[in-house]
């Protein structure tokens, strides 16, 4: 391993740590007027709406240090909040990164960290503006709050799926999930052993799915050029199950979708079989895909067919239907969230 | 003590659990189009500025939950992001919450600490909009956005003081940090002996101030119906020396301030006499006092000298005068920043 240098962050207290960490960051966005350094940032946006998102990511909780490296976790961090954005059908503009650190952490931790960060907010064109750093007497806590902006009549929200509607989902599901097994498997097999490089090859799809995941804004500009308006967005962070849930609630309807349609990676596929799991199931339930789920009224179907990386799954129905997977083999089940829920057991 | 009901979190799951504390949110500010509930809130913003500050609280860091109630938390977690919008010269209007929580938390700790938060909210006029809750392996971690807004021309930085400028503080200071000694030294009395309440009477102020700070709304207020814009401003969380050492190395500016102007108040002094230590460090260097520090132009006397609840301390000089404390004996000292710093030993 290779032996890095470690400055204490006592050495340059929280003012030095955010200067010295923010020091080089350009600001790009117009609606971005002032960015670190005073009491709070300042935004300008007269002529669209502003969207906020935010998210608590803690240690042991949302991330393991032992395999996950600290430029990917600031990366990571970084394109949750950001498709939370996209997912609003909007344009992520800025971002404030608060982060609570215990004594292991040295200087050089997070400068891999904000390099990971700084990577995801250049990839989207994000300013970084604000935060907080202080201390913590346990893990490391990290909290990201993203702004952008839509113009009003662009927004989408979950609450607008019609019956007749047809549901999507870019890209495939499942391989952040099958990332993580593979991840937490070689965790067992090494522990305790140092020095172990273990083998990954054939398998670097799901690894970057878990690792560097990538927030759709591809997906939202192309809807954009197609002139296309979901009725209902939103990002796949739980789990496809509970994100359909979430959307057939608060639409009032119900939904089939077809188990032959899911998009699945072959590198996933061979995982589940591997694993002796379902990848059905894997790609229902398994979360961190951060890929978008939306719904278009079916005068659009032929516009979303030509769409790369976006794949009808089923059409949204009455609510009384509920929400019905259509095996391969033709048999209804209902579909349940068993998405990630971290406040239960 | 009182037996509570005790409700596990998990009975209601992340979701649920959101959706138990903000059902019964109301929306007041014209500027809250869409609030929790999406991947993002919604917010509207044409005809000003929009300002953003964010905090990340830890436990054990910044508060101690042996003896701070949860509905106080909620509060003073609220207050504490309300006070940096003032200090910006601006109205906070939206405030975004996320939580992690262990097992030790339930539902009716939650309710509590949401109390407190509303109560906050509520009196600062603000819009809950969004959050998170999650759960921690450790201790609570409280992160909270505020939002608000500000016509462009009325945006207060730190940068903008000039010599001659006035230094102005609101309310007095010190007495947080008092209220915290007495606290921790109860505390240590106490430790272990269960169902003793410790009589803190005559020592209400430091105890309210510690533990239920209240934002300058009023202030902000006060200065625009006189008309007056200080050059510059911001609240007072880390200790006086601290934030005038901002405002000067902003600013480019020295200052020159009396010890015998700075606000204290009789139990603060009382305090400090019985636990041995220099009242005026206090008011130095002990922070949380979340009271607002700004310079006015020299041509503001006048005015400023009406307002109640605001002291005269000093005023700007020449960066190359330093930061000066004349005491009381005449004597000049170099201010040195000792503010409460949680990143060093």
């Amino acid at each position: 391993m290779q032996e890095k240098q470690r400055t204490e962050i006592a050495t340059l207290g929280e003012f030095g740590l955010i200067r010295h960490l923010t020091e080089h960051i350009e600001l790009k966005n117009e609606s971005t007027r002032y960015g670190v350094g005073d009491d709070a940032a300042v935004l300008s946006y007269p002529n669209s709406e502003v969207l906020i998102t935010t998210d608590l990511l803690m240690e042991g909780v949302h991330f393991d240090l032992t395999y996950v490296p600290l430029k990917h976790l600031g990366y990571k961090s970084a394109m949750v909040n950001i498709s939370d954005i996209y997912a609003m059908n909007g344009t992520p503009r800025q971002m404030t990164v608060s982060l609570a650190l215990s004594k292991r952490f040295c200087i050089e931790d997070m400068e891999e960290f904000y390099e990971g960060l700084k990577l995801a907010c250049a990839h989207h064109n994000v300013d970084i503006v604000g935060g907080d750093t202080t201390s913590s007497y346990t893990g490391l806590a990290i909290s990201i709050t993203c702004i952008g902006d839509a113009p009003k009549d662009r927004i989408v929200y979950r609450n607008g799926a019609k019956e007749t509607d047809l549901i999507c989902v870019s890209g495939d599901l499942g391989a952040a999930y099958m990332g993580l097994q593979l991840l937490e498997r070689e965790k067992k097999v090494f522990e305790g052993q140092k020095e172990v490089n273990p083998d990954f090859s054939g398998k670097e799809y799901l690894l970057e799915r878990q690792l560097k995941p990538e927030a759709r804004g591809d997906i939202i500009k192309k809807l954009a050029e197609l002139h296309i308006k979901p009725t209902s967005m939103m990002d796949i962070s739980d789990g496809l199950s509970s994100e359909l849930m979430h959307i057939c609630s608060q639409s009032n309807t119900g939904c089939r979708i077809y188990e032959e349609r899911i998009p699945l990676d072959y590198q996933t596929a061979v995982m589940a079989e591997e694993l002796n799991m379902n990848v059905t199931t894997c790609a229902l339930n398994g979360g961190e895909d951060y890929e978008l789920l939306f719904t278009v009224p079916l005068a659009d179907n032929e516009k979303v067919s030509q769409m790369e990386n976006v794949r009808v799954i089923g059409y949204i129905t009455k609510p009384e239907l509920g929400l019905a997977l259509i095996t391969r083999d033709g048999q209804e089940f209902e579909l349940k969230a068993q998405g990630w829920n971290p406040l239960k057991q």
